[in-house]
């Protein structure tokens, strides 16, 4: 058996409660730790339909090295979560790492603010094509795709293709 | 490629938002083709939190003929569940073809009705356990209890490890 494998997902109010779970609980299914980081430690979010989840620690404890793949999640909450400029900036580096990165839905608003998708092949809800298509992603109607260390999906239906996706990338079988 | 599995899951009101999807979803991944069976065909149903889940089909149309394998999800629904004569006759004689049955947490309140838990080895949230053991099964307190077709788990936290056993068991892995 290798390391355990390290996974954090980003959380703020209004994430879609599926979106944010499934793979955070999947990853968990091959053995990941996975934690939450949200504005504050210890701060409880509510999704759009009310489930909730608890930051494990802050943007403040974000650091590349500690994590081998990062997963977003859609709903409302990328529109808060791209603003931090600590999250941009992990974004940012987990990306030039070539680390895993997993986003659903509307969570390409993190990547477009994290200024990363320039020629990435992508996908996301059609609500945000425009915009990440105006930050140079290359943006396809599938769903799920995967782009090196990007991996994509457009909404909830596709979380079983899109969970075993980042899975595979995380643990190098892609 | 064998034939696709097909699987139902029992939906109520408010049923354990992740307890009743998570382990659809994770089922969808393996290729199963999921359905949810209501009350009555087309009916909305809200989770505690308020995760919304639509029925496929109605309890009048369980036949255990069409189906390779049953999720019974947690939450307050079981106790609604478990009161329709037609889902104990499905259960049971899902129980009597050896077909895999998946219940977690309150789930379990099904199956003492279902009246299939005589002489089993099981697990569900502790709060039913002295229901369970009046039923005559053999309680455990673990993560997930596999028995056969029957496969059991306490509560969320548990869903990667019960999902994946379900889905090893519904594919003969197990």
């Amino acid at each position: 058996m290798g390391q355990t494998k390290r996974v954090v997902c980003l959380v703020d109010d209004e994430f879609e409660d599926l979106e944010l779970w499934y793979p955070v609980y999947r990853a968990r299914e091959e053995g990941a730790e996975v934690v939450y980081a949200g504005p504050e430690k210890g701060r409880k979010h509510i999704g759009k339909y009310g489930v909730p989840a608890v930051a494990d620690i802050s943007y403040a404890e974000l650091d590349e090295s500690a994590f081998d793949g990062l997963l977003v999640p859609g709903g409302w909450a990328p529109d808060k979560i791209r603003r931090d400029v600590r999250v941009q900036e992990f974004v940012r580096r987990m990306n030039e790492a070539g680390k895993p990165i997993g986003q659903i839905c509307h969570a390409g608003w993190v990547l477009v603010s994290a200024k990363i998708l320039s020629g990435r092949k992508v996908t996301s809800t059609p609500g945000i094509r425009d915009d990440m298509e105006n930050a140079g992603a290359e943006w396809r109607d599938e769903a799920v795709v995967i782009d090196g260390n990007l991996i994509s999906a457009r909404r909830p239906p596709d979380l079983p293709e899109y969970a075993k996706a980042f899975c595979d990338v995380l643990y190098g079988r892609l």
